[in-house]
Parts: C-alpha cells; sequence; structure tokens
C-alpha cells in the first residue's frame, strides 16, 4: 500500500496469488469498495487504509467539515468488526482538529503508516520468544505483510523466530481462503516451513501432537480480553485448550477497544452466503448458507496478548518478559 | 447402485451435483478404481460396492480358488478405514465357501443389498427418538442415500423426524465438500431445512444455541467405542462436549470391528494433497499440505452410538429405548 500521485494505491487481495492487481483509489468510496469487498483485509491494513482514506475524504469535502464527517462516517462504518477502522479515523480527525485539511490529514496518515510497520517488529518480537526450537505453530487467517504495513502481528512472531526453524501449520480459512491463498504465499516469501491444513484438521494435528503454540491476530479486543477474530478462531481457542496447548493472539494496543465491555458488545459482520458457495464451485446454486465472517473467543480461553508492549494477560499489566 | 446385465452400475458421486454420471464396472479394476477415486463413497455402499464386486471377482477369476482370493484382496484393500469393504468381502466368501461361484455371490451381495437399505430405516427410527420439534442438528460429510443402500444412517434420522421439522446444519466437509455437494443436495430431496456451515463455524453456531445435537456417521468403530469417521469428527466431538451438547455416532452395527481395540488399531488414510488444493483454485501451485481422510473420535466423547439393534453406548449393551 502507497500513498502517490494524489491517490491511495492497493495491492487487491483478492487476485492473490494468481495476479498481483493494483487498485487506485482516488475517492472515499473507492476505499469503502476496496474494504468491503476485501480487496484490502487485515484489521491493521485497514486502520492505515482508512487514515488515508481521510486525505482523500479531506480533499473531497472542499473545506465542508459536514461533508468531511460523513466521508469519515463512510470509512468508520465500511466493515463492522474490526476496531482499526474506527480508531484510525478519529486519531486522523483529532491529529487535524476536525478540518478538512488534506496536507495535514496525509501528514497524520503516514505516520499511521510507519507505526504500524514499527508495531510490527515489536509485537515480531514479543511474539518470537514463545516459539522454541522446531516449534509446530498453528495459525489461522492472514497476519503478514498483506494484513499489515510491516511483517505482520503473528505472522511477526513466525519471522522473528525463524532462525529457530518453526513448522508454520496454516488453516486454509473457509470461506475466503486466507490461510491458503495468503498465508502460504507469505511463508513461502519468508523462508519459513509452511504446511497447509483445512479447517476441520486442526483438530487431529492437535492430538498428533504436532501442534506446540497457536498464535492468531484479531479484529477487536474487548476490555475484558474477549477477542473477536476470523471465524474459526473460537474453534481453534477451544480445541487448544482441550489439549493443552498454549493459545495467543497477537495484535497492536490500539485493537483493545474499551468501549466493548465484553465480546457481546463486539458487532459481528455476516457476510454474504455467496462467499461460501463460490470458491468451491457452487456459485448460483438455490443453497441456504450462513456466513459469519468473526466470532468471539472468550478471554478465558487465552493464554496471553502478544502485543508491542510486550505479553499482556487479562487484567493487561504488562508482564515481565522471558 | 444396481447390477444389471452383468455389470455393477455406480453413480458417480464426483460429479455431483453437477452432473449425474452413472459408471459400468465391469471388471474388479473398475470398482477398486471407484473406491478409490471417490466415485463412490459412504462407509456402507462401500460395503454393498465390494460385494458386487465379489460376483465380478468370481467371474474374473474363471474357477480359480488363488485368483479370486487375490481379487478379494484388492477389493478388500482399496481404502483402508471404513471397515465395510473388508466386512463384505469376508461375508460373500464365507456365503460362498470361498468357491467362485458367480451366481451364489450375487445372491449374497443382493442379501447385503438389501439389507443394508433395512438397516437404513431401522437406524433412523432410532436416531429419529433422539430429534426433538424444531430442533437443530449438526453433521458432517455424508451419510444419506448416496452413502447406503437405503436413506442413510445419521441422514435417516433426519428423515425419520421430518415431520417434527429439524434444521439440519450441515458442515461443508472439506476437502471433498461431501457436506456442500451431497448432503445439501439430499435435504433438498427430502424436503428437510438445510444450512450449509463452513467447518470452521462449527463452534460458533454451537455458542450461538442453535445446535442442540450432533449426529455422525462412522467408517469403523472399535472395540472399546473410538470412532474413526470424516477428518473434522473428532473436531465436532470436542466442540460438542465443550458446549455440552450430545454427539452421537450413527452406524450399522457391522461398522464395529472387534479386531480394533482401540482407535490406534484403526488405519487412518491421508489421501493426495491435491485433494486439498484443486476445489478451491489452487492446483499446481507447490504448496505443501496434509490431507488425512479421517480422524479418530475417542469413546469418550460419545454419548451413543445409533445402530439397527437401538442405542448402544460402551460396552456395547442395548439399552431400553425411550
Amino acid at each position: 500500500m502507497r500513498w502517490s500521485g494524489g491517490a491511495l494505491r492497493i495491492l487487491d487481495q483478492r487476485a492473490l496469488p494468481a495476479r498481483e492487481r493494483m487498485l487506485v483509489c482516488r475517492r472515499v468510496a473507492h476505499v469503502v469498495g476496496a474494504i468491503r469487498s476485501m480487496a484490502v483485509r487485515g484489521a491493521p491494513l485497514l486502520g492505515v487504509t482508512a487514515a488515508y482514506g481521510m486525505v482523500l475524504a479531506a480533499r473531497e469535502a472542499r473545506g465542508c467539515r459536514e461533508t468531511f464527517e460523513q466521508l469519515a462516517e463512510r470509512l468508520r462504518a465500511a466493515r463492522p468488526t474490526a476496531v482499526n477502522l474506527g480508531w484510525a479515523v478519529d486519531r486522523v480527525l483529532r491529529a487535524i482538529g476536525g478540518v478538512p485539511d488534506p496536507s495535514a490529514a496525509l501528514r497524520e496518515a503516514r505516520t499511521i503508516h510507519r507505526e504500524d510497520a514499527e508495531l510490527c517488529d515489536r509485537i515480531g518480537e514479543a511474539g518470537a520468544r514463545l516459539i522454541r526450537r522446531g516449534a509446530g505453530v498453528m495459525t489461522i487467517c492472514n497476519t503478514g505483510a498483506l494484513a499489515t504495513a510491516g511483517i505482520g502481528t503473528a505472522f511477526a512472531a513466525f519471522v522473528k523466530a525463524r532462525a529457530r526453524q518453526p513448522t508454520v501449520y496454516a488453516l486454509e480459512t473457509r470461506p475466503r481462503l486466507q490461510g491458503a491463498r495468503l498465508t502460504m504465499w507469505e511463508l513461502r516469501k519468508a523462508g519459513l516451513a509452511g504446511v497447509l491444513v483445512c479447517d476441520s484438521a486442526a483438530a487431529a494435528l492437535m492430538r498428533q501432537g504436532r501442534i506446540d503454540l497457536v498464535i492468531t491476530g484479531a479484529d477487536r479486543i474487548a476490555a475484558n480480553g474477549d477477542t473477536a477474530n476470523k471465524i474459526g478462531t473460537y474453534m481453534l481457542a477451544l480445541l487448544a485448550k482441550a489439549h493443552r496447548i498454549p493459545f495467543y493472539v497477537a495484535a497492536p494496543y490500539s485493537t483493545f477497544d474499551p468501549r466493548a465491555r465484553t465480546g457481546a458488545d463486539i458487532p459481528i459482520e455476516h457476510r454474504d452466503p455467496s462467499e461460501v458457495l463460490a470458491p468451491v464451485g457452487l456459485a448460483g446454486r438455490d443453497i441456504r448458507a450462513v456466513n459469519p465472517a468473526f466470532d468471539v473467543t472468550p478471554a478465558r480461553l487465552i493464554r496471553g496478548f502478544v502485543t508491542e508492549r510486550g505479553l499482556l494477560r487479562p487484567p493487561f499489566r504488562a508482564e515481565a518478559q522471558s
């Protein structure tokens, strides 16, 4: 993702790994469309995207604060679950005092962008400490460079632990297959050993003793530690508990939403059932399907949160890093 | 599936629901190929298939007992996990005293075929007693008419409980998508309410309180009750336990294998990783994937076994049917 020539240029993740195609967003509507269609995804990267979207909003508002606020609201509401959209919109608004000043908005967006890359390094260092030599680590969805402005969140831990040669078991992550399409591609690029696993086989692999650790990303973390993330994360946390495998969530500190008291306060996006049917050749068939994009993992199933401030546990005091 | 004109005619399940195509098997090699490629599948139906395969074996043997035994062995070994293949081969061998007599083999195969249909009805009646009015029932893979010679095993319970209007939540069952392709198709044909669910969303639906009961089929049940079935079944059993949802296995009594003391004695088939990649458009990519076709659910996670003899629990005395 980069800002150049007065436009936001986004790698269209829907076409990966078959094609690397760039989208050029010159208006807020383009950015909202890219977010809704999941051309751009990954909670941290959604924040950076919304920040740059605010530059476009400031330009489109032509000095009108009301228009600016309406455009900001459209960015904030593009998808409901990840807190990062609202967080980034609010941060740009605060930085520029609500005045639709494109230059000032761009300065703040670039700061957010740069900071996210730095956060990834720190999250990766904290997460890598959890990974022993030759460990089997299971993860879901995509939490790497495609999901952030840096080297990732959970994925950053794998990168930073590379010398200890972990094997990353990537769940394919139906329905959108981010694990199969994106994480397996990034693992290869990073020179890490990756094994693709159908979501339904996670339990069997755990029982075989191949998994030492589970690390996932997060879209929003409630004040009590309940965590919304990709559908299947709650399953993974339950299965990890049943096999006494530690389960960690890696995310920047901004993913904590103090306004959500528990997971019940986090809105869960339900997407079109066609997303379930199309990737497996059943598009257009009259099949009733449910497609919750996220689920909530209760805090009691989470061993700790890997953040740029180190390893945290409820009630979220930074712990001594071992 | 039917025997006519000296050949076994099989509905090719790989093409469903897009096309209804029949395979004509005139030699044992055709039958073995159809079983290996999963053109025909479903543990009970594999037994019926192998029984008819023994008719072809008797014909091909041209009176030679050694050839007959070799052909029988090829049928028995076509796939390793489901006990039904070996069970049916042994039963035909016993019935005809090991003599390669095609007419006698055909009589026994027809008996097995007819019996399987009757078993399905009785399994369905026993299973239906577990389903209350308006219940949400979750299942995996396909256990209906396509998997048996009758109305199914777990699926038979849904059919027999139709008047109580259950909603069947069918896991899509990656990688071969039997839930999405076959069970959803059969639910519609049977006039039952079906909802397709990605395997990874099972836990989230349970947490929402939508699932009252889980019923699956079985490929082989060890003497202690450990049960091999489609990959993902063990996951479902663990998730059901975590949500205090009763988990049942429906299968004919012949699925119990007294020679397998525990699940550790059941061979688990690992299939080609291309099966994981091809259905989601990633065929030919150099992606390392695991593809265990089955997993083993420990007996302690299974509330009971729904068989033609009623509801059984370890150590497998028939219980009073409520």
